[in-house]
């Protein structure tokens, strides 16, 4: 589909499905630096720590992968006016990111509906798959976005 | 409470808090930088630009805010072996987070329960309730986490 699109609440409907346009590289580097600023625990900050961790070895940060997500959703998703989020649902950390894994997203969407509170708006419900590059789900993600009416405008 | 002794799941209970042992600043530099690297939105990335959004004003990415809450969450929260994330239930931004504000977090564990998958830890699950400088709530989430059992070490 055209994701050049800026698109309206009456463009998008139950089903609709945005894939990434690229791939994210995690690199070790950016593992450590997210740690060392907002999940400064062993096995997200050392390889040796890591090794010895329940996660026997280097992994990023559930919040790094999180906010990779919401990087490649919004080189996905064109929404008029941006996309803002109205909460998150779920979201589960299937497996760990390790360093140079390569993902990229699928999202589709659940539900369409008029917003109550904000009658300018609707909210659309999404969900996001993240895949690395051996195919295996590593996070899995139910978050509410908001999108404006076209009439709104 | 203490919050220097590593926990383990027998030493945790529902109705049980941690706060966070400080504050943190959140600046523009910062909101702009994680933007440009996570979530390079127009409301995000400038000023001028986020005052004809919906947000009226620069505001952080919502993953920003839910960075640095686990940032305040391991500072609060000492689990033997570091906290391991095992999902999120919920997580709702309800005030935009703006340049120089101050965020001081409040978790409460809800339940603990032994793990099925993982006979060697319990699943605790935790809301978390996020402050600003003027005690307004911007951020409340319920995310669940691993502890090693005692006997298991």
């Amino acid at each position: 589909m055209d994701t050049l699109k800026e698109l309206y609440f009456e463009d998008l409907y139950p089903g609709m499905t945005f894939t990434s346009p690229r791939t994210y590289k995690v690199t070790a580097e950016e593992i450590k630096q997210f740690a060392e600023q907002y999940d400064p625990q062993p096995f997200h900050l050392d390889e040796a720590a890591g090794e010895s961790s329940f996660f026997k070895g280097l992994a990023a940060s559930g919040w790094l992968t999180a906010a990779i997500v919401m990087r490649l959703r919004v080189e996905s998703i064109k929404i008029a006016g941006g996309i803002i989020g109205a909460g998150v649902e779920e979201m589960r950390w299937l497996l760990p990111v390790r360093p140079d894994d390569v993902l990229r997203t699928e999202s589709e969407l659940l539900s369409t509906r008029h917003s109550q509170s904000r009658p300018t708006f609707g909210i659309v419900r999404s969900r996001t798959t993240v895949y690395n590059q051996r195919e295996e789900v590593v996070m899995r993600s139910i978050v509410n976005f908001l999108a404006p009416l076209r009439g709104a405008k």
